[in-house]
């Protein structure tokens, strides 16, 4: 059975979206925010009328098998998920699509685009789900024509080790067709960003996607056991090692290289039994700090609790989590091997020695009832508010970083102060910035902030960049990194060129050069040429 | 109080070396080995008879004050720890002296000696302890002059961070130096290579050392927060950050470059808290395989044992943890937080159900008791012997790889087997090898190889290269890694050079080129100009 279309305008695919209940819940939500009973809706071209400009270049007979120039598949890959991206569509901006959609179906497939690519001196840009939020698939609007390089079919789990737990597997494939292949197996990869039905393991691996576990393996880098890549230079394999120490890791290379250097097409990915233990609850505290100040100690036990999430009050009030008057810890262990009760019983003894009060429920099914359930939900849903949102002129959108334990709470409260002031004087209302952790290290956590500003038809993207100028200047300033999880893409640029070390730059650009010499790949994502 | 010189000759410092019952012990067991009742003993030279050339250059007046051309200093420069530099010493061989031996007291006084070098034409060889096992520090003999740039004296922990528990220090101290200044805050960088004594912090970034945790916290890499490094183009500093998605890594480029790309002066290193709870013992098995196979199991339970550790039969009796019928696992858990015994009550399910018998004892002392007691000792203890057993011509060394599970039992045979032909060939007698694992993944094991061989004076150099070539070919012709936490060096390069893909090669030339311009860094260790 064929899916549906993935959406341009919107999360998902054709045809879903959230309830007319969901809407309504969120709506009131703003409603109340803002103190606004209704908002002026601005209407979202529908598919037919996109005006996109006619393809520069066209592609050689050897290729026209698997090149599109069809309109959907060119709107489709001039923008992803991020809120300009939302806007631009809304606007009928379609000055960044693609020249070319290429569909490869073979590693040689691949190769052969980038070849072509190089010799008509366009730009290639490695796609996966399309899921970015910082315009990391996003084709530069005025620069050489663009090819896009959808690994959509390259979406097979090609070899199963069960001995080792780690599959070959195509970097194309969606999280859930992932997930479908390896559970005959009795093995997953148990790495769910929010994205996880619609971004791709390749597209996880090249932006150091953030996934399920709060601690301990936090980024699916620790997951990638070995990678096959091809640059325009040519293919490079690593070599299949559980561990090594031979010279700096060729992996990590490429391992958040966001397609500057080559298009990773495979990947062997060390994988999990699926967990058959799980205890699990929620918990509350008087205020984020000393929610914060529990969790500090708790990612210092040792004890590694898969799901250690905290949300600030307003955050847990807005996903129904809580009444707005405290704040939630969302706490949760599972494992496949054995009962994890003495985990969490040590767990829940550090969190009530720091001032937390455990809600009723506790237990196996915990993470999907009552605050953490209500999370949880709304964590996998809310991506579909920004479709019936940015009509509305409501500018919500988030932004994460990580940092330091002893400089967190000074950190918090100069960016949230940074961001709140900016939505102020950008759009003359107050608006409301609020916090969560998404993970959690001994040395410091990773804050994600979600912002929500009364915005003005005509003026979203310039009130959304004086916004996000605010809150990135403020991350950077106060020591934190640019992204924990969301990458840099085209967006965090002039913040990364703050954070990176310069020499670091200059190595990076002269391993570009041997990459891809002529420059194609990913063209204004993390350095320059 | 001043310390005793390191010995030129031999493990750790003057005065320092194995009892004479410690010798007995070792000498009784080759003599059974071998068959032989007496060796012939080749004289060491003592230090006054060395044999250097005269420096070839010598620094200028600004650098006088920190550098050294004193032949004690040349000499103890002029080799590192591995079996060949013990021959070459013992044959009076220096030509591989450096001509002149740094002792910067400050980043400045390194960046300076990197400049000086430079302008001379200099190969710049950075020093930590000189513990290297595969000519990492051993300068070329026959290239350009060498600086050697020893670390030792910046050695002191800078700023200490209790709440995100790290500590910014200069990568010049030796682990014991280490440990005591972090003693007074109840933190511990709780990294314990064999070499722990006798090799410093910077050392073990450079060279991806491995540790004391057989699980999870394998190699140094992971407690790094973030780096300074000295390079001849400049020094660079990475953001302090608990984790970080933007972009490759920099530190990563850095962990594991051996020198080549620069000089790490400090890192912010993540730290732990004083174990106090602790349960442990040891575990008998009827075979190596099987206890590999239980092991196997254990790895990817998520209980993340701090040792799990197994030695083969004749490991076990060569180290006196049993009497060679049975294979031994070392079994242990430890914590700062809570008590560990329901993870010690359910590893010892999972081995038992895999043909494991625990020893009698076990408990919070069982580490230093029993088999896991004297393997404990005999792992730190047996660094001293290759002091008195070269001069007797026998060629003792080990190796390590990492290889994934579903591989390794013919690894394994094929490794043994290639080893055992090469010393019956080389030596014309039988010799040992034999097998442990020092870290376990749970999609693999490091397996580290020991032999014996009964060598011939005049002949020991070449005898052991063709031990060495046979045991490396077979590695990385099985698929495993040259090294899992020996590092590169001069010695494991041509089987490097197969393993690495060239297209990262050329990318770190490339890198090298940047940061390193005049290509003065660790000549000849991982790649070539």
């Amino acid at each position: 059975m064929a899916q549906a279309r993935l959406k341009v305008y919107g999360w998902g695919r054709e045809g879903e979206g959230m309830t007319a209940e969901e809407e309504a819940f969120i709506m009131g939500g703003y409603r109340r925010m803002f103190g606004v009973s209704d908002f002026t809706e601005h209407k979202v071209p529908p598919p037919a009328e996109y005006s996109l400009r006619a393809p520069r270049i066209s592609p050689p007979a050897s290729l026209s098998r698997i090149c599109s120039i069809d309109t959907y598949d060119r709107a489709l890959h001039a923008h992803s998920k991020g809120y300009t991206d939302y806007v631009r569509i809304m606007l009928n901006r379609f000055a960044s699509a693609p020249d070319v959609v290429a569909h490869p179906e073979s590693e040689h497939d691949v190769a052969a685009v980038l070849d072509w690519a190089g010799s008509v001196g366009a730009a290639l840009i490695p796609f996966g789900g399309g899921s970015s939020v910082c315009g990391g698939v996003t084709p530069p609007a005025d620069g050489p024509p663009v090819v896009t390089l959808n690994l959509a079919k390259l979406d097979k789990v090609l070899e199963i080790d069960r001995a080792s737990r780690a599959a070959r597997i195509q970097a194309g494939v969606f999280g859930p067709a992932l997930e479908n292949q390896l559970r005959p197996h009795k093995l997953t990869l148990r790495h769910f960003p929010q994205s996880f039905e619609y971004s791709t393991l390749g597209g996880w691996i090249a932006t150091r996607s953030g996934g399920h576990f709060a601690t301990l393996y936090t980024h699916i880098d620790d997951f990638v056991e070995s990678l096959r890549v091809v640059t325009p230079s040519g293919t490079l394999e690593s070599r299949r090692l559980p561990g090594s120490g031979a010279g700096p890791s060729p992996d990590r290379m490429f391992i958040g290289s966001e397609g500057i250097l080559g298009v990773i097409t495979e990947a062997w990915m060390r994988l999990q039994d699926r967990p058959t233990f799980r205890a699990g609850g929620a918990i509350r505290f008087k205020d984020f700090f000393s929610a914060a100040r529990a969790l500090r100690v708790l990612s210092q036990t040792g004890l590694y609790p898969s799901n250690c999430r905290i949300l600030d009050p307003n955050e847990a009030y807005n996903t129904g989590a809580a009444d707005g008057s405290v704040a939630i810890m969302v706490l949760g262990f599972e494992s496949a091997d054995h009962p994890v009760d003495a985990w969490m019983a040590r767990a829940l003894e550090v969190v009530r020695e720091h001032g937390g009060e455990p809600e009723g429920k506790s237990g196996a099914d915990a993470h999907r009832e009552g605050a953490a359930g209500m999370w949880r939900n709304a964590f996998i849903r809310m991506p579909y508010a920004r479709e019936f949102l940015t009509p509305r002129a409501i500018i919500n959108d988030t932004f994460e970083t990580a940092i330091t334990w002893e400089r967190f709470a000074a950190f918090h409260d100069r960016v949230k102060t940074a961001t709140e002031k900016a939505i102020r004087d950008v759009t003359g209302h107050p608006g409301q910035v609020t916090c969560r952790f998404t993970h959690v290290y001994p040395d410091g956590p990773a804050p994600y902030f979600s912002f929500h500003a009364q915005g003005r038809h005509g003026a979203l993207l310039e009130q959304w960049q004086a916004i996000k100028n605010a809150a990135s200047d403020a991350v950077i300033a106060g020591g934190g990194t640019i992204t924990h999880h969301h990458a840099v893409g085209r967006e965090h640029r002039p913040w990364y060129d703050r954070q990176r070390p310069d020499l670091f730059a200059s190595a990076l650009k002269a391993a570009k050069r041997v990459l891809d010499p002529r420059g194609i790949m990913n063209p204004g994502v993390l350095i320059d040429p």
